[in-house]
Parts: structure tokens; C-alpha cells; sequence
């Protein structure tokens, strides 16, 4: 048992000056109360649930730089860049998959997220040999969010094909296919490593897309696992909206609505392309939408319907997704600053309620907790203990109220974060990771052999 | 003199390694040769020339954060936010302006930039009675860039109207509005306060925009100081490119190349709304777009036609304006960002021959220098030492060549810059301005205070 004592906090009830609130051994929170400090282990300014990173593909944070430039065809798109990142996908073995993990895990600690879901589809070796264990590279992903402290939703996709044609996968995309049979060892695997890790850890499922998987084998990996989350990538490009629509005869997310019993199980990674119908189904369905901001600009992808979204109840929640850069502020400053851009407007997504900073953050923090299957997303007992302190001398804005998220997510940055606790891992103390050192050399070293192969 | 040992740095041939750079006592680079470090003071990992930030209203800074909320319409514009600000005006005594200003400056220089053009308005006490000294403001913010030791070129503005339709200045406005002799007489006596300052600063004359200058004012301020930059708000919004038809027959743009000799001395801010005949005039006018990605995204006000402009040879450089958040790196990286949400592809801004990263910040360079009338943008004999050095272990990316500008605005941030000197002065050491604890505890004092009036 250790006591908090923050001199303001985010509670269920609102914001509260005063605040202790105390962890059991397990890591879960025991209690929320006025405190007095006597007992506390730790004082902070200020106390806020953290969020949860609802997509991510860790590997691709070694590549985060590497294609900002143009392709041989003069102007690039998401297509090019994929191209760069099946190139690499060749280099990579399961010592770099583990050392590029940690070090992605570290950065968004140091962020202020306490979880996150691993969409991990890189399975097999270069060229498409499995490895003796086929949850190898899985163990990795475990063993990174071991080092980091991390609470991990790991996430196996299923990869079953290269496109709607149903072409055989081909280049960097042979690591990643299996059957539905290869599918379900993989995931029984997975589960066998996630059992080496405290007791927040958890699986989820990924049919990756309707590109890579046909409504059936999205329905299959979708009932594999009846009480866990299922991500699937969806209508990120218009180029796959077009495929879809002449493959299927629907467009991506009219499809998965109307084809699976798609609900409040589900996270829709990205949902950018679709029509006022499909929005509002999609948030009548209760599955959550995972936005992925700054990798949507990065990608050029367009922009989610998030006033309509919203407008219809829907929830949301936020992923670092390529890592191209790892900051919780910068993500759902993005987020707000894109919509903005997108209706010319300010302030799109709040209510007469809430300010804008206290808005997205709050559908950050249930979107999170609900696509991770993870009991967080508030200072409340039960719940898990994850919490960010924050500096506020480290921000602009009032600090009172809902003016403190306004600050902190539309003036300030990592920065102003002091410490992080996942599931009551004390992982970030004033302002820096407790491996960091160790993480960050081992991922420098990789990092270095990479670069002089590309 | 002194000299900078950096183990790469760009210089005006491109990258190269171990190079030497040596300032002369009256803050100009003496030589840029390759180095040996015998003789070096400092030695750095990465050296580049630093960025001039193009456009600022420094006193907004005390209301980050404090306008992310709706409105009581519901809806919320530019034009509730103007309405905010415009609050907050009646609450700012010399002492604030002063202190505020020191803040702002502090915060850009550890972004990583040398200079800043302020677009300077507050000219008069709260109900628009002059001051003593017309250009008692103009001297606190010469004050403040003492404090700071950042490279000032200061902009009074002429502010004449309400609007399109000849209104009075009303509430806020009272502290702008001069006519033109008051304005003649502001602009010499701001010059008397720059006098106190180092050589590299300097003078610029601001027509506020078409909706507080009429065409022929704005000619007016033009021909005031001959030699030095104009800078104009022009187009930022769709209802003051309706307003400025309706009352001139012609868009704001247009209206400006087609009445007045807009040239390389003019900077255009925001120019937002042009058709695609004003981009070209625009382009090939010589004149600067001075964008400021950050604020503009904040404000909803829409995204520059950046792939037109660019194609046409156009010149551009980047302003915090707003500092709603001031960031080199992110205002960098959400322009190119706004572009490729607004083009639906990735490389937009970038040339065969350069990365995004190196072609946003070539004209960020190019553009800050010409925007400020300033003798600098590169490492090259004669101009002023204005430099900033990084840490790259701080961010992603090849460090290779251009990939290294790719690495720190695409993955990185401010956290990575180190160093930074402004015509030589060294104000940012190992990541902190040399003044901030005293600047930001005066800072403190005067948020503190505001924030219970507001």
C-alpha cells in the first residue's frame, strides 16, 4: 500500500483540492479521499487519471523520420510510406523488435499514457518462416512492457491476405500472414507470455482490416476471444473505401456494421472516410473510434466527422499509432486542432459543460480504458491505479478547473509531466522513466545497425 | 570573439562536419571554416542557424489556455475568442506588458529561435488615453528583448477603424487606434526606445490589416520608413474576405498587390483565403506569407494554399502570433501537417532535391530573415550569430543529412535544443534561458493577478 497526496486532482466527482488516494499491493486503487497528508509517500500538485494508448505498432518507431522525404514518383501518400516500412519490416529481428518496444513504451510513459494496445502483426521472420515459439515476437512485445512497467493490451492481428483481390501476401507483408488455425495458436501463445506479466495485462483481437481479412475472417478472429476487445483498422484511405465498395458492394464501416454484431467490444482504428450514416451507426453502436491524429496527418489521410461523431453520442479515444512522435498533449491537441481546421471553427469538440482540453481528455480516458478492456479511466477504487502528475509551472492557462486540461494540452507538453504510475508501477519519476538510461542505449545500438542497412 | 566547435552543422553549401564557427564582438559570424576545436569555447553536437519567428502579439500569452471554452452562443469563432482578448485588454498596465512580453521572449528563444518580429498594437492605457510617452509600450517590449536578449524587430501598428464600414474604435480597440500623425510620431519614438538595444535591432511598420486601414492608410505606413518590412494581417478569415469585397470590390489579396507596390519589403500575414490567381500575385510578388500553423489551427481560421504557393516559387516563414504555444518545431511541423490534411497526401511542402523537414525549414529561415529585415538565415560571414544547437539523442531519425531536420519537427521538440545565440548573445544553456527563474517569477505575479480580475 502506498498514499498519494495531490494538492488538486480529477476525481469521478469532479475537481477536488486535497486529495489522497491510496494503492494496494495489486496495484489497484483503494481509495479516494479528502487527505491531510500525514501518511502521504508521495505529494504532487496535481493528479489526474491516465490515459491509455489505444493503438499502436511499436516497431514502427525506428522508422519515425525516415520517410519524410519524396518517393522516386515525385509526390507520396500513405502508399509510398508503406512502402519504406515493408523495406524495413525486412531487417528486423526479435532482439530489435524488443529493444524498439521498450524504448516506444518508455517514450509514452514519459508522455503521461499508463497502458496501451499493442496491434501486433509482425509474427514471422523475415520472408514468412515461423519461428519455433509462433508468439516469439509477442513474448518480445511482453517482455519490452515488462522492462517499461507498461500495463499492455496485446492485440494479435490476424493478416490473411494482400487486398480485396485477395492477392498472396508478398514482400514485408509475409511476416505477418497465418490461417485462422495458425491464428488461434498464436493467440493461446501470446496469452502464455502475457501470464508472465502483473495481473493488468490482457489480450485483444485484430483482424487487421477488411483489405487484409474478408468479412468471415474478421467474424471468426472477432469471436475467438467472446470477452475481449476486437480492433480492426478501418476507411483510413480512400483508395480502400473505392476497393471495398467494388469488392463488397459497401463501404468499410456500413460493411462491419452491417455484416458482425459490431458494439461497445469493438475499436474502429481511424473510421476517417465515411458517410453521415455511417457516423452516426457508428456511434450508435457503441464501438469506440480510435483516432489516431498525429500519424493521420503524418499519412495524410483527411479528417475524422468528429463534430458529427460526437453529436450522436459516440466515444472516442486517442493512439500514437506510428510513433512518429510519442506525446499525449500533441495528440489531443492535434485532434481538436484538426476538427477546428475541418469546420472552421473553434472549439468542435466540448460541450455547453465541458471545455475543449476537458472534453477530449475525458473521451480519451474512457475511450482508452473501454478499447484496452482495462479497468482504468478514472481515480476511483477498483479501478487501476493509473495517474500522471503534472507541473503545473510547466503550462499556461488558469490551473482552475477544466482552464487546468486546457493548459496542460493546449499550451504545454511531456514536459510537465513528474511521474507516472500504471497499475501502481511508480514507472516515471521527476520527469524521466526509471530505465531509461538502460532502454536507450540498447535502442540506440539498434538503431544504428538499422540505418546503415536501409 | 569567441567560437562555436560543432560536430555538424548546415552551412550555405549544406551539411558538413567539424566546422568552426567564429562571432565577432559585435555579434556577426567572422567564419564558418572547418574546425579543428583548439581553440573552440563551446563544442556542440549540431549547429544551425536559428529561425526568426515572423509574427507575434506577445500579451496574448497571458490569455493561453483561458479561451478553449464555448461560448455562450453555443458555436465558437475567431470572433468570440477576438472578444476574449479584447476583455482582456482592459486589464494590462505597462508593468504587465513588460513582464508578459519577457515571458514570451524567454519561451522562443528556448524554442530555438534568435528573433522576433512583435506586431506591436497596445499602444494606449485601458479606455485609449495616451501615455506620457506615446510609445511607453513600444519601450517595454524594447525592454523585455533587453531582458531576453532576443533579436527584436519591433512593429507599431497603424490602427484606424472598427471595420470595412468606417466604425469607431470601441472597448479593446480604444488602446489601438492613432491617426496618421500620431501614428508618424509612435513610429519615432519606438525607434528612440530601440536605440537602447543592440545593433541587430530594428524597425518595422504594421497597417494593422484592410479592416482597420483603409487602402490608402495602409500606403500611408508603407512610405513611412522606406527601407524597412510592412507587415499587414491580410485574409485570415472568410467573413473579412466577404466584408473587403462588399466595401472594395475586390478580395483582400488582390486588393493590396492591385492598389499598392507589394514587394519583397512586404509580409503578408496569414493569407488564408486566396483564390488561386491571388497565390500566383502573391508568389510572384516577392513578398513573404508569414504563416503561423499553430495559432491558425487554434483559431479555425482555414489552411494556406501551401502546394500552389510553393509551386509558384513563393516565400514563406513561420509566427507564433497567438502563443497560444510557443514551439518551433510544432508550428513547423503543423504546417506541413495542415497541408496534407488539406491535399490528402504526405511530402507536401519538399522538393526533389529536399526532405519536408529541410524544405520548411529553408523557408522558415529565408522568410524570418526577410520578414524581419534581419542580416541573417544561415551560417555565413557578415550576418548576425543567430544559432541554435541540438542535442540529438533527443529525437528519432537518421541524423544523416536533411533526415536530421526530418528527425527533430517531425519526431522532436523544443526539449532537443540546447544552445541558443541571438546576434551572438548566448541566452538558452543546456536547454534554460539564462534569465528564466527571475523572468518567470515576475510572469507568475502578473497571471496570478489577471486571472482573478477576468
Amino acid at each position: 500500500m502506498f498514499r498519494i497526496l495531490a494538492g488538486r486532482a480529477l476525481t469521478p466527482e469532479g475537481w477536488q483540492d486535497g486529495v489522497e488516494v491510496a494503492v494496494g499491493d495489486d496495484g489497484r486503487i483503494v481509495s479516494v479521499a479528502p487527505g491531510h497528508g500525514a501518511a502521504a509517500d508521495r505529494t504532487v500538485p496535481v493528479l489526474l487519471p491516465a490515459v491509455a494508448n489505444l493503438h499502436s505498432h511499436t516497431f514502427q518507431r525506428a522508422m519515425a523520420g525516415l520517410a519524410e522525404r519524396r518517393g522516386p514518383a515525385g509526390r507520396d501518400s500513405f502508399w509510398t510510406w508503406r512502402a519504406v516500412m515493408y523495406r524495413f519490416l525486412d531487417l528486423l529481428d526479435p532482439d530489435d523488435v524488443e529493444a524498439v518496444a521498450a524504448m516506444a513504451f518508455v517514450e509514452m510513459l514519459e508522455a503521461g499514457y499508463a497502458a496501451v494496445a499493442e496491434f501486433h502483426y509482425l509474427h514471422h521472420a523475415p520472408g514468412g518462416a515461423a519461428y519455433a515459439d509462433p508468439a516469439e515476437l509477442a513474448g518480445r512485445i511482453a517482455a519490452a512492457a515488462a522492462t517499461a512497467r507498461i500495463g499492455l493490451t496485446l492485440a494479435p492481428v490476424l493478416y490473411r491476405r494482400g487486398g480485396f483481390d485477395g492477392a498472396p501476401l508478398a514482400g514485408g507483408q509475409q511476416r505477418f500472414g497465418t490461417t485462422r488455425d495458425g491464428f488461434a495458436r498464436l493467440v493461446e501463445a501470446s496469452g502464455r507470455h502475457l501470464a508472465a506479466l502483473p495481473a493488468d495485462a490482457g489480450l485483444a483481437v485484430a483482424p487487421h482490416s477488411l483489405r487484409a481479412c474478408a468479412i468471415d475472417d474478421v467474424g471468426f478472429a472477432a469471436e475467438l476471444l467472446p470477452q475481449r476487445p476486437v480492433h480492426i483498422h478501418v476507411a483510413e484511405q480512400e483508395a480502400e473505401v473505392e476497393a471495398c465498395l467494388a469488392a463488397t458492394g459497401a463501404r468499410p464501416v456500413a460493411h462491419l456494421i452491417d455484416r458482425l454484431a459490431v458494439d461497445g467490444r469493438w475499436c474502429l482504428i481511424h473510421a476517417t472516410h465515411m458517410t453521415p450514416q455511417e457516423t452516426a451507426a457508428l456511434a450508435r453502436s457503441g464501438a469506440v473510434a480510435g483516432l489516431c491524429p498525429v500519424t493521420e496527418a503524418n499519412l495524410g489521410d483527411g479528417i475524422f466527422a468528429g463534430a458529427a461523431f460526437a453529436g450522436h453520442g459516440g466515444c472516442f479515444g486517442v493512439g500514437t499509432d506510428s510513433n512518429i512522435r510519442i506525446s499525449l498533449t500533441e495528440e489531443l491537441r492535434q485532434l481538436e486542432y484538426s476538427q477546428r481546421l475541418r469546420e472552421r471553427a473553434r472549439v468542435v469538440l466540448a460541450s455547453a459543460e465541458r471545455s475543449a482540453g476537458r472534453f477530449v481528455h475525458a473521451q480519451a480516458l474512457a475511450g482508452g480504458a473501454a478499447a484496452l478492456g482495462r479497468d482504468s479511466g478514472a481515480l476511483a477504487p477498483g479501478l487501476w491505479a493509473d495517474m500522471v502528475a503534472l507541473d503545473p509551472d510547466r503550462f499556461a492557462g488558469s490551473g482552475a478547473g477544466d482552464g487546468l486540461l486546457d493548459g496542460w494540452i493546449f499550451t504545454g507538453s511531456d514536459a510537465a509531466v513528474t511521474d507516472v504510475w500504471s497499475a501502481g508501477r511508480h514507472a516515471v519519476r521527476d520527469g524521466r522513466h526509471v530505465a531509461r538510461a538502460a532502454v536507450a542505449r540498447r535502442y540506440r545500438g539498434v538503431v544504428e545497425r538499422l540505418a546503415g542497412r536501409l
